[in-house]
């Protein structure tokens, strides 16, 4: 995918821009690691670039990330007229997602939340209802998670933030059984089977796309998609959590080779670690209505489609082959569909989708030094 | 203070609408607790609803926090022109300054940090000598307070952050050595001493004042204040950070029965903790000059001077009379003015600050359940 064709950066989010940000940062962040001895403390190098950080506190292994939920509560605003829902109790679910999704893909438990609740002045707190939704879908979806909501903060930035806008993130802490239970790809070889969990929709990924969509379609938001739903509600389904399911492989004695949370850039991320590696794919799994009515509607080919967007694949999994069969059933125990999709091989680092004969290179996903 | 005359309202942020929802939050949270205990972890009740969570992990005392620095990265930019630098470098430390200096206030050594830049638009981070300043001062400070720069998130969030402009935040996580460490309040007591650590300046708390005032001044942030330099550019002098000497006290065996992190509501921060306890101040630190400015030109009274700004005191610590001497000492040592400003007794909960003849009740500070 090429800068100019890029879905994103006509959407206005141009992220080979925020990229060279992010490789500029990584670089001065990787000299601040030494500071960790003078505490007894080290980082776990491999955690580097990974999607949580990972330290070594006299044999605990202690993970953190801090992620944010993006422009989605834009929609849940929007939608609010014609659902006569605020939608922000879902819009919680998929802030506490964003954040507990990535801190499990390096192998870790989640043990604790820390609200970011930033509000573009202080009358964003008086709507009630509103309030209300946030605060009691926050509470349910860190039961849903098994962690403990340990606090946060709530300013008022007017100035910063868009007036009666509120910018959500969160942060999630938790340990890691054991240097054995991390799955920050050490092993990942060929010859693993590439395994995918559901996307329940949109989640938080390709939503200023979306939002462009809905500004040019005559009936917006109220546009019916193709399960009869209206698109606005069918984007708010809450983003799937893939704490549970990482638990129960866990504790079945099954830690993947790697894992990785299907955020931006798509099924681009299914190379995201450093390895060179093919990946080759040879099955799709569903593609959610509403991102099937999004593809066709922005006129999206398949290559920006599926460098864009989940279509359909949450989570991936990286195993080995004879593990397969008992991921899939042990997803399905806690309501989770497993697809079985493709294989890692030899070879240069791309992605091949064969089923639609896509091809992405490694300079398409450029996230790391 | 009373709603009506409380500065900050007048200001655009009506703190006593954001307090209820973290009341509201605070009891939600509460109610998570629970799930902590299918992990073999508990939390350590007495930091809900203190400045950093703390957790017991099979031992291990892991502590997080996650904190903004509000709006002060709109007096960089203002202030930009006037002194042809960005000052993102001081903004930096100040964002680190807000996580850092609320971890070290409940006994913790700070060790890793997430940051969390969100900006407006992709655009924002082609401005180059903008980006490497706030790249390098995050380093900078990473390496004072002995923290490893763990990673972070840099979204590009049109529509919900204001255009050009960032919203700065940093999650700090550390450990606490072992349960006598912590700085709870357990201990507080009649009896203890007030030590106040110096301020550098505004810090990040009292921003919306500040600029409001320097709209209202003819040559605004280039106005002279009395040591000579312009207002603008003495807003912007970094944070003081205080987990030198927070580490320095502990290597030297002292423990603080408390501490708080002055911020937010001033100096009403002294009553912080849920004691009901009677804090008796006879001694004031000195004030920065751009403060006491800030006072004059904005006409606070006393009573809204010290409910809202640090007014020379980033920090306090509580602790044994007879160490009030080497506290002193061992802050000198490491650059930080340290004064007794007064003592602990037994009586209803407030602040009487007896120089300025201030008096802040119990009703005045409602942060906690």
């Amino acid at each position: 995918m090429s800068a100019k064709t890029d879905p994103y950066a006509t959407a206005g989010v141009d992220y080979a821009r925020v990229d060279a940000l992010k490789i500029l940062a990584q670089r001065s962040a990787l000299s601040t690691a030494s500071n960790l001895g003078r505490n007894g403390t080290q980082e776990v190098e491999a955690s580097r670039g990974e999607s949580a950080y990972v330290m070594n506190v006299g044999g605990t292994l202690i993970a953190s990330i801090t992620e944010c939920l993006g422009t989605k509560a834009l929609i849940a605003d929007a939608v609010r007229s014609l659902t006569g829902r605020t939608h922000y109790d879902t819009i919680a679910q998929d802030t506490i997602a964003s954040a507990v999704n990535d801190l499990v893909s390096v192998g870790a438990i989640p043990l604790s939340i820390q609200a970011y609740w930033a509000a573009g002045g202080s009358e964003w707190f008086s709507d009630m209802a509103r309030m209300q939704d946030l605060v009691q879908g926050w509470q349910a979806a860190c039961d849903r998670c098994g962690v403990a909501w340990g606090g946060g903060e709530t300013p008022a930035l007017k100035g910063v933030i868009a007036d009666n806008c509120i910018d959500l993130a969160a942060t999630c802490v938790g340990i890691v059984k054991s240097r054995e239970h991390l799955t920050l790809g050490e092993k990942l070889a060929a010859g693993d089977a590439i395994v995918t969990f559901a996307s329940s929709g949109i989640h938080a990924n390709g939503v200023s796309l979306a939002r462009q969509l809905a500004d040019r379609l005559p009936e917006g938001y109220a546009t019916k998609i193709d399960d009869g739903r209206c698109f606005g509600e069918a984007l708010l389904d809450p983003t799937a959590l893939y704490a549970e399911v990482m638990r129960a492989l866990s504790e079945a004695g099954i830690i993947p080779h790697y894992a990785v949370n299907i955020t931006g850039h798509g099924w681009r991320k299914l190379m995201r670690h450093s390895s060179r590696l093919t990946y080759r794919i040879s099955r799709l799994p569903a593609v959610p209505p509403v991102l099937a009515f999004i593809r066709r509607e922005a006129d999206l080919n398949q290559q920006d489609a599926y460098g864009t967007l989940n279509m359909g694949a949450g989570f991936a999994i990286f195993v080995q082959a004879s593990e397969v069969e008992a991921v899939c059933e042990i997803a399905a125990s806690v309501g989770i569909k497993a697809v079985h999709i493709g294989v890692v091989e030899q070879g240069n680092k791309q992605v091949i989708i064969e089923p639609i004969g896509v091809i992405f290179d490694a300079t398409e996903l450029q996230v790391r030094t």
